[in-house]
This record gives C-alpha cells, structure tokens and sequence, in this order.
C-alpha cells in the first residue's frame, strides 16, 4: 500500500488530529538520540497519537491486512535508533497517552498508560510515600513505555535491579490486533508464577513483539534517607577493588559510579567552580536506607575506601551532597563539551563488562582513542560494570565520522572480547544488532523463532532487536 | 517406539548406571509432594541421570527423533505434578548434577549445574560474603534448577524477588537437541539488555521449553545483622493494617508472615511449648542490612504495630529471635497434624492475592472449610500477599477426598476472583493447568504459540503450565 493511501486510510479511521502526515513533521521522527540515525534518518510514512487501547487495536488490524509496519515510539530520548521507520511505515508516538490510571498504594503498585514520563511517575508516587526505583539519567523526559520496552534502568540499578524487576503485568496489542493482558487479566498479585512469563518476555523487546498500551508496575516503600560518599584514586586500579571491599562488608549501595580521568578534566574544564581533585579515578557512592543504617554503611564505605584512596568524603547533609554529586550529575553535558568543534555522539555508549574487567576496559578505550586520534569521556556504573564512553568529534568531516565508526565497532567488540555485553541498558535497536549472532549464537534463532510466532508477517518494528 | 526398546535404546546410549528401569524404582518417580500424584501417580518409562550437557543433548536427540517425551527432574519436591509423566516419558533425573562450578566473587556471580541443592549453594557462597536470596520453605532438599524452573521464591521475596531476578544466564538444551545459552554466550555481564530475554522466558517455564543445564546466577552481598518482631492481634483486620503502616513509614522488612487463628491453634497442639497467645492473628516481621539500620526499623515496626496489636516483641538476640521464629517455623509441620486420623495435602496451597484482600481470603477460606468440613490451616507471606492453605483430610476415605478436590477447586477459583492467582510461588504444574484460559486468556494463545515455537513436536514435559 502506498504512502498516500496508509495517510489517508488512517485519517479516515482516527481523524486529523491524531496524525502527522506533512514531511516536515515527518523528519522530525526520522532519527532519535543515537549517531546512528543522524547519520542516516529514515521519516515513517505517517506518525499516529492513539489514545486507546481500541485505537491501537485498529491500526494495528489495519496495519496487519496491509503489510504496513508499525514502529511504537515514547519519547524518543533512546541511542539505538529503536523507534525509527527503517523500512517504513507508521510511527505509533505513545508519549501523549500518559494517564495515571491509578495509584493502588495498599497493594504497593501503580496501573499506568505508556506515555507516562517517568519522574513524573515518581512525583505522583511519591505522595503515597512509594517509588518507582529504576532511574534513567532522562527521567525528565523518557516515558516508562519506553522504558518498558527497553528495560532501562540507571545508577540505582546496582542495588533494585532494571526496570523488568517492577513489571508485573501489561496490555500488549499483538501484530494482528489481539490484546492480551499479562501477568494475569484481572490480576492484582504481587507474586505470580502461573504460566509462561510473557511479561518479561515483553520487557525490553523493542516493540518487535508487539504494542504496550498498559503497565501495571510495583512500587517500593520509599527510603528515608539517603547519603554520599566521594573517594579520590590516585590509581585506577584501586577504584573497583574498593567496589569489591564494600560488598564484602555487607554492603549493597544504591549507586556506585565512576568518573576516569577523562570525566575529570571534561567536568573542570565545562564548570571550573566544580573542581573535581586532579586523580586517576573519582568513585561516589549513593547510600539509601534509614537514617541510621545510611550513617553505618557511610561511616564504613569512608573507613574501607581509605585504605585505599587518597582522600574520601562522606555527607548525609542535602546541600553538600547535591555538591559531592555535581560533577558527576554535569559528566554527559561536559562530555560533549571537550572540542569546540566537536560533538559527543552516542554510540558505543553503554557497554556492561565484569565488574572486575572495568579497569581494563577503561585502559583498552583510552588506548582505542589515541589510536583513532578520537577524544573520549569514560564514566558510569561501576557497580554492575555498565561504563558510558563517550567519543567526541566533528561531525561534519566525512573523514573523521569513518574513524568514528571503526572506533565504535572496536568499543563493541572489545566489550564482547572482555566477556561483556554491548550494550547494559540503552538496548539494540538498529546499532548493535551486527552484534546479536556473536553475543548471542543459536540463541538468536530462538530469539527468531519468537519473533516469527508472535509477529509472522514481521511488520512489528522490523530491523530491530534481532 | 515402545517401553523396552527405548530402555534398551537409553542403556545402550548411557550405560547401564545412568539409567533406572525397574517397575519399583519407576514408581519412585511416579508422584511428587502434590495431592494431585498421590491420587493418580504416574510412572515414566525410564529415568535417566545425566552429567553433561552432552548426554543431555543425546537423549534430546534421540527423543526427537523418535518422538518421546522428556520430563525434566529436580529433586521432585514441587506440590504441582510438574516432574511427573502423565503422558508417558522419559524422566531426566538432574539431582545427581550438582557441580558448583564456580564462585566468581569479584563479578558476585556463581555458575552452577542444575542438581545443586539451594541450602548447599548458600553455604559455599557464605564463604565470599554472598548469598543467592530466594528462600523456599524446602532449601534443604530442592535444587536450584527446580527453583529456576519454577520461579521459585519464599518469605524473603518481600524484599529480594524471586529467583528470576538472580538469573543471569542459562545454558538450556532444547527439545531438538540445539544447545543455546541466554544471557550473552561468553558474558559474565550483571546488567545486559541485548536480544529478547530468553533468560527470563525459561524462568519459570516448568521444563515445557527446554532442559536447563546450567545456571549463572547473580548472588548479594550478605547482610551483617538480622532482627524479628512479633505483634500479636485481637483483631485479624489489623494485622494487614500494620503491614501497610510498616511500607508507608519506608521499611522493606526481608519477611513479613502472618498466622492466622487456625495457625496458631495447630501450633500449640503440636509443640505446647511454644506456647503461641490465643489471638486472631500473628504477625512476625524479619529485617536485615547493618546493626543500626535494623536496630532503627525493628524499633519503629514495634512503635508502629504497638498501635493495633495487643503485644509487640522486637529482638535481635539469636536465641530470642529463634524463640519468635520457632511457630513459624514449625507450622507446616503442625498442620499436618491437626487431625490424628488425617494428612496435610498439597492442593490449593500457594494462592497469592492483593495485599488489600489478605483478610478477606482468610475469611472466606475459613467459610470454606466449614461448608466441606474440612479444617483448614493458614499462614503465609502476608508481605506480598502469598497465602498457604492446609486442608487436612483422611485420604483413605473416598468421600472425603471428593470434598477436598471440590475445597480446592473453590479455594482456586476464589482466587481468581479476588484479584489474585492460583499459584504464587509453587507453580503451576499438572494441578493449576485448568485455570490458565480464566487466569491468562488471549495470553494463553502466545503462550502456546511460544511453546510450539520451541517445541514443535510437543515433547517437553507434556500436559504442563499451559
């Protein structure tokens, strides 16, 4: 079917309003954060705004009789180039369906559309004394759908896990327009075994299997209190043998990051007020709890991390920690800040590595850079080994955007090498699928096989994931 | 292919040690803990023990070819009928398998063989500091490959999960005999979002997908200190109050478990020492994380539950925590033995409902039990609203046990309508497979599409989950 009937097929259907048709409009959902699609954006045919779980429904019947693809977008803050039409089609953009249908506090949960922003989410919850605990670094603007479909998570993740962790059902419109509900159909259950776990199945597959028109999340008590420690290397390598210290103490912090000497600079350079000691490595740990248990594991995170580091500093007061944790909140700004001429780009950006390969990878990347002759911003989740690099260059010559990619490609392959994974919490979408057969091997058909049971004429987001 | 030869066939392929063919020793493998077996046991045509992913890919091959089922084994404590050959089959014995095969502490992970027992597994990881969470009531006896089967959990999932929150990776042998591994073929990656989560699809899936022959599992830090509090009430409405009281002032306690008059009652029966209060509920509260920590949260659960209950005890004494812990820990045991001329039976005994409908279910169980008159024990995992029910019945008498399969199937159904699910921890098995089409509806189609994807011939654990 051609672009024009599919345009005025789903206006007829959905009417005006709910559809964009105009290739201005349309270019704006040709890419999303990713280099990727800067590189080559790819407009849909019609981008669609359904606000029911009976619209998605009819687009997708109507999609499905007519072999048109169906990509579903949130907010499009993703660096995969998951939500663009890559061989055309409708873009389903779900960031205006964002009602909070309920807040079910005495059962610890929270039934919601998929284009609700997530701090949004946790401002509502936070009423109720719950949260939401995953915490993408876009909470401003990212939608949980999007979060749901690509199991994102944060610098929490070290201590409450990824966002599949709190899914505990959703309303998913199939290819061919059946809606099924997951996790039980009219289920309030917190714990549920009955059955094949669709859920998390449908957690972060990429809108290949289908489109989440519902979410029912578990919520968590929120923690009293909170606390920051900052701790100053003057060798890399004693930064993740801290990490290990700590969790041999008993201790299970919310957040662990690093910032590598890259970060360091980038974060003075870009706020001179800010700074950060000249060292090999800066870790800060996040500790949550109750005021008196934050004070113990702060107290012993600051004894532990002595041994080792040149200095460290410990702080339950608000104003000091929002300090402590500057540098580290402005890193992805400064990051992109260190040429003039230049540019970060995100690719590459989210490997995961055994915690104990972080300061070889941290090592192979800065050796990867000189090669390239190509400035990278290392920094991220040392706790579960999730490291955010991020290379800086001028987009604008030809010549260097190939150094670029073979860079890039390098950085993947290097992360596979060191028995890691490509990517800890962005996803696949269109960057690391060349990756899918060598992380993944026979399982891929697997992954396939799926794919085709559930979507057999594959109009679901295809050129993704797999 | 009948009986014989495909014992003859299986000596052949795995010697004759590897392998059980007597009418005696199949009957052993002819029933589980459920009720269910015990009322129609089933006996496979062989029983096969396994020690390498290679013999475990022979006898898939092999039952491919010739169209055998293959039943899947752990050390049959499940309370379903999932380990049982209703169909006929060849039972794959996996206890025996029990290498830990590696502790890597630095990447706190643990790779193992299915047979491992979980209590054995905790032991060798207390040695680095670490521990796998997931609790279940038989941690002495079951292995872990039967708990990642059945998504295993207990009363610590309150605060730590299930099982499949600790699964990082799988290596599983399907039903044609391809070997896959999930999670990444090479990563020891804690987070990792790369392909659809086959990792979690198997979780769960109760052998009807594949053999698991090899787990990668997540493991914490081990908390240094531990607390119990017991809050008696007059009132059973009460006790569910305290528990949102509790979530509303911040605290994740890592248990949260109730008995219920008829609990208690079976308690002091069977160990007057004990010597629980006559009340209408009791609840006890486990915390864990650092000294102060737990010192803060048990004295705000007492200051909190002080307010409905009649008496609150809070310790952290080893002795005295042992002592409030003793009735709950002997309460399976003492429902057994309620009745001198009866038996504990394990049917409808892990239903899991809205926190909110807690006090309502154990009303309504109880009515049950006099309309069948039948006595009925209750206790549970008030935390996340996972219920266990005892009914005690002679199984001698036919009568009785007609009464009994009609309880039970009301005491499903009841579930069901109260928001909740038939099964919350123990799984679904041959017992809960009559309420999968009023638990998942359309679900249910892409479960089975999902099935005959994996296992077109249907020869996993046939008559199971779905």
């Amino acid at each position: 079917m051609d672009k024009i009937t599919i345009q005025k097929e789903l206006t007829d259907m959905l009417g005006k309003d709910a559809l964009l048709s105009e290739e201005l409009d349309l270019m704006y959902y040709s890419y999303d954060s990713s280099f990727f699609t800067k590189l080559q954006p790819a407009s849909p045919y019609a981008v669609v705004f359904p606000k029911s779980t009976e619209d998605v429904q009819k687009i997708m019947q109507f999609a499905y009789q007519n072999d048109v693809n169906v990509i579903p977008r949130g907010a499009g803050t993703a660096e995969t180039g998951g939500s663009i039409a890559l061989e055309g089609g409708i873009v389903m953009d779900l960031s205006k369906w964002d009602e909070i249908l309920e807040v079910d506090a005495k059962n610890m949960q929270t039934i919601i559309r998929p284009g609700v922003v997530h701090a949004k989410l946790n401002e509502e919850l936070a009423k109720f004394n719950l949260f939401f605990p995953p915490d993408p670094g876009s909470s401003q603007m990212c939608t949980v759908g999007g979060m749901v479909a690509n199991n994102a998570s944060g610098l929490r993740a070290v201590k409450y896990g990824t966002t599949e962790q709190y899914v505990l059902g959703l309303e998913v419109v199939m290819p061919n327009g059946d809606i099924i509900i997951t996790g039980g159909m009219k289920s309030r259950a917190i714990k549920n075994v009955s059955g094949l776990n669709l859920t998390k199945l449908m957690v972060g597959s990429e809108g290949i299997l289908g489109v989440i028109t519902r979410i029912r999340l578990r919520c968590f008590p929120k923690p009293r209190a909170r606390g920051i420690a900052m701790a100053v290397y003057d060798k890399l390598d004693d930064a993740p043998a801290t990490v290990l210290d700590v969790y041999q103490a008993g201790i299970l912090p919310s957040g662990i990051e690093i910032l590598d000497n890259s970060a360091i600079k980038a974060v003075n350079e870009f706020k001179p007020h800010i700074n950060l000691p000249d060292a090999e490595a800066i870790l800060l740990f996040e500790v949550d709890g109750n005021p008196a248990g934050v004070e113990f594991d702060g107290n012993l995170i600051k004894e532990l991390a002595g041994k080792r580091a040149r200095s460290v500093e410990w702080s339950t007061d608000q104003q000091r920690m929002t300090a402590l944790w500057e540098g580290r909140a402005v890193t992805a700004t400064a990051a992109a800040r260190v040429r003039k001429d230049g540019t970060r780009v995100f690719a590459g950006e989210d490997i995961s590595i055994p915690i104990s390969r972080v300061t070889e990878v941290l090592r192979r990347i800065k050796e990867l850079g000189a090669k390239y002759n190509i400035p990278i911003v290392n920094y991220g989740h040392i706790g579960d080994g999730n490291v955010h690099s991020a290379p800086v260059i001028n987009p604008e010559i030809p010549e260097e955007v190939e150094r670029a990619l073979k860079l890039i490609d390098e950085i993947h392959l290097l992360a596979i090498e060191l028995e890691g994974t490509t990517t800890g919490e962005h996803g696949v979408g269109a960057v690391r699928r060349r990756y899918a057969s060598l992380e993944h091997g026979t399982a891929l058909d697997y992954m396939r096989k799926t794919k085709e049971a559930f979507d057999p004429k594959g109009i679901m987001n295809p050129g993704k994931l797999i």
